[in-house]
């Protein structure tokens, strides 16, 4: 049995709580994770005994590579085309991924009168525990942004500005072997590291505090990983008291990952750790790595997760000082028995760009 | 008045047809296009005598310097939020964009009890007419694609995969001056050029057609810009017949853009010269370009859509050989009285890469 089809297999065990007799899966990501199918416009009917691969004329002749399935030829509008065919192609009552489809696809597949049951997270909840070739596909894409701080440290950065030195770092990613970066990369200096939601722009890097945050896509699969830097000299006591708060933050979370703990739990330990300071703490500890670079589990104070073995997280704190500058620490781990497997091992000491 | 002032008066003037007193706009690059402020998580409430601009605590900042809106804090769950604050926010009924709000999202925004409209197109369609500011923007775009496209013609590509022939053209847009592609550039080359959602693979560049299809992201505005090329020595007679009629088809389509013509009819032209000569016409002969690389108008057999003057349309007609090699020749164009101004004028004779 392929890891698609036992894939399937657990989506077919969940039609019984999910109230429906067939599941429709139109997000891509979780077409291609059930069935191994890329495309931009397909979805599955997972039935009891079948399943249809709907796709239009232009995929057609891959979808017939896949093993498993029966291929649906559809329009190019999929899910206008699926409402006027429900009837015929799937047993009632039909769950959609509610998350993921609009209202106006919804009125479009509910104008064929079938029953529609909306679900949520069902194949996102088991894309967040992965398998053995997964978790190599990730430790791979780890690699790639290990390769890339480890050249950072050789780079002149004075005078460049962050998008200059972002870009650098997306060449790099390129060189590394990524088929693309993860998202766009992340260089936020001085008073812009303090703003956890900065990307790069056309500031010079000067004195203070450095974010570099990227992540490598490779065959399919994420990795993401966050150094913080001083560059133009020494930092004020202010940041070096906040970097040492956040490494001290981000070990004593990343200890506490396990099989069985609770994601609030542990991301409760850094977001005590960082207000007992005086701190604000603005975003989560981390999430999910996969297929895609945000998914399940989430480790935040309104996460009702429970981590697992399988399990593939980001364990990255922050601490920012409004105005000054700001410190984020992200290490991407395997949630394991005997404790989390890191796939990041930089240094987490504080160290100078020249 | 600013443009976005005269924009947020226009999506007003739209709320008696809509059959609301309030629009309510979620999609990020709407909430831009009609405030200015780029956020991954706003809204805007536009009321006959009032707008709200909703954000979460990262983006307060940001969004007080926005004119002629009130700035709500919200949740970072932003649509909860609204669902819960909406009777006290808005006045009734509250019209939202169905294309763009998922089935989830609107459950949550419906439980507070206001009655909601379903609204389809509404800033989209007010996008398709740029102003000069917009179009400038775009003839900037523009010339990066062009530059891109000279440096090609120097390049060695003889040996190189698809992927790392894109992966110059990529560094070539950066080094023209795009703050980032508009969409991942795709080389389709020999059998890969006859599919045409086909990207840029592991491949070798051998003998056959090359298509290069690419745009750049400046100041948030798009270009797009497709050309055809033979490589490996001259066509085989079958793909050079392909390759004039593409030319011819896009030359007459082309010549047909003038405001008040129909998207259909434009399309049509093309579409019928191709079939005539008995080749399967397999996508629409275009789309309109500018915060977004594929936005209204549609140019298309299924368009309903009328030409107007500061419409800015792809014109890209292609012709594939199923299994040999496939053309396509792309132009961004101005719909403008007294002709189309071309933004991409590079040669559309068939010339070899080396």
């Amino acid at each position: 049995m392929t890891a698609e089809q036992a894939r399937l297999g657990r989506v077919r065990a969940a039609l019984e709580t999910l109230g429906a007799a067939t599941f429709l899966v139109t997000d891509p990501v979780n077409v291609r994770y059930l069935s191994g199918f890329e495309s931009s416009n397909a979805a599955l009917l997972v039935g009891a005994d079948r399943v249809l691969l709907v796709t239009d004329g232009r995929y057609l002749e891959a979808a017939r590579d896949v093993g498993g399935v029966e291929v649906i030829e559809s329009a190019r509008e999929l899910l206008p085309f699926l409402g006027a065919r429900l009837a015929e192609l799937a047993e009632p009552p039909v769950a959609f991924e509610a998350a993921h489809v609009t209202f106006m696809a919804y009125e479009a597949l509910a104008a064929g009168g079938v029953e529609l049951r909306p679900a949520a997270r069902v194949v996102e909840e088991l894309r967040a525990v992965k398998d053995e070739t997964e978790l190599e596909a990730i430790r791979r894409a780890a690699r790639v942004t290990q390769a890339v701080f480890e050249r950072l440290a050789g780079e002149q950065v004075a005078g460049a500005t962050e998008a200059e030195l972002a870009w650098r770092l997306a060449q790099a990613l390129h060189d590394a072997g990524a088929d693309e970066p993860a998202f766009p990369v992340i260089v936020a200096a001085g008073p812009n590291a303090a703003r956890p939601h900065h990307h790069a722009g056309s500031a010079e890097i000067g004195a203070g505090t450095v974010i570099v945050d990227l992540g490598a896509k490779l065959g399919g699969y994420c990795s993401d990983c966050t150094r913080t830097f001083a560059s133009g000299g020494a930092l004020p006591s202010e940041l070096e008291r906040a970097y040492e708060l956040c490494r001290e933050a981000q070990a004593e979370a990343l200890a506490a990952v396990a099989p069985g703990a609770s994601a609030k739990a542990v991301d409760a330990i850094a977001r005590r750790r960082i207000a007992a300071e005086g701190h604000a703490v603005v975003h989560g500890l981390g999430h999910g790595v996969g297929l895609e670079v945000h998914e399940l589990p989430r480790l935040a104070d309104t996460s009702d997760a429970t981590l697992a073995a399988g399990n593939v997280v980001t364990i990255e704190p922050g601490v920012y000082v409004p105005g000054a500058g700001g410190i984020r620490i992200e290490d991407l781990v395997i949630v394991a028995d005997g404790g989390p497997e890191v796939l990041t091992p930089l240094s987490k000491r504080l160290a100078m760009l020249a």
